[in-house]
């Protein structure tokens, strides 16, 4: 039986042999929640760069190019890392680039794994499906926030590994505390949130919206999947 | 009010900004349990070194030493890691340098905090009531397994932060989580624990009646603090 394990921060993926195994990274407020809004909303290529000006490059060639850090859009971007930003009509066809504090780090840091996935509560069931069907190990690569653990890419780790029980070994001892703490909060996800310094400081930013909405399970039944340089949706 | 904050990993402590503040470091499967048992029975000094051949240097000063590498005693020490070894009455007045695979590492790397104590839950409510009287932001760095995140330590952490609840803020997000697994698992912290892949490799060392020693509450009302090159009693 293949075995689901989490890495808790990028920092430590370097302990982490993901060779051989699929990479599923996750940075649920917002960068991934964002990317799986995109493509499901008429984005076609999504290349995440780890630096704003590999990003602003990007527009030249008609790229949309979207930039936050620390919690906001960056300056001279054309969106930000909100989901609703990928809603609108007008994004449609497009290409998009894009770089974020920690999740577009989270990707180009699993580019070591046989396939790296994007992963967020919106797509939770995809994911799930689509690991099950590829029968490989797993590692939940969560971005945390600047190296640190963070607890909403921790429960997402953990719904999956629900999701996975009886197909997937859960034994790795990052694995059984994801599925435990999502075990305690997944009646309420916003409430158990709630008491984080982190979430706070995020919503001082005022994207409650944003965290309600990232916090849904199911909304799209697509998986992103790295090729070469982009993320695209992965065939069925 | 001061803070808790639970660091998962040694690999992580660059992140985290000790100064200021009092260090908890927590090897509970078995090194800090083995240290506060072996202060408890006579032992008054202990050196916590890195390195094997640091360590055994010290037997020609009349150290007794003792080393642990993969959960073994290594070859040439006096003693191992268990912390029945170190209730002898021939241990009583010695001193002891001792080096384990992860606890002694965490105690080193923690050295920048402003106190550097060692915690287990043998020794749990005087650590708590040591912090409580300092009054200080604590920062709990788990020895983990190899620089990976464990289960045991973390326990120990949320064990702490309930205690501290009220005179500490909890609010960080590891800290959170650590408090929210050792509520699922306080009733049977073994049973908890027994799912986990590294307690398991543990087990088959026939270590458990140790890993049940070291999962009792407030067995030892002592505190060791690091002075200089040595862990002694802290002064109530």
């Amino acid at each position: 039986m293949p075995s689901i394990d989490v890495c808790f921060s990028p920092d430590l993926l370097p302990l982490y042999n993901l060779k051989g195994k699929i990479a599923i990274a996750v940075d649920v407020l917002r960068a991934t929640s964002s990317m799986v809004t995109a493509l499901a909303h008429g984005i076609t290529h999504i290349a995440p760069v780890r630096q704003l000006d590999e990003c602003l490059a990007y527009k030249e060639q008609g790229y949309l190019v979207a930039a936050e850090r620390d919690g906001v859009k960056a300056d001279g971007f054309d969106l930000g890392n909100s989901p609703f930003h990928y809603q609108e009509e007008s994004v449609r066809g497009k290409f998009l680039a894009m770089t974020t504090t920690n999740g577009t780090q989270a990707i180009q840091l699993s580019r070591a794994a046989d396939e790296v996935l994007v992963g967020a509560f919106l797509n939770l069931g995809a994911v799930a499906d689509y690991v099950k069907k590829a029968n490989k190990d797993v590692v939940v690569v969560c971005a945390g926030w600047k190296g640190l653990f963070n607890l909403e890419d921790t429960l997402f780790a953990g719904a999956l590994a629900e999701r996975l029980e009886g197909h997937f070994t859960l034994d790795h001892d990052a694995t059984l505390a994801a599925y435990h703490l999502y075990q305690t909060a997944k009646a309420d996800l916003l409430g158990f949130l709630s008491k984080s310094s982190h979430v706070q400081r995020l919503e001082r930013l005022h994207i409650l919206p944003d965290i309600e909405f990232c916090l849904q399970e199911d909304v799209y039944d697509l998986v992103p999947v790295l090729q070469g340089d982009f993320l695209l949706i992965a065939q069925k």
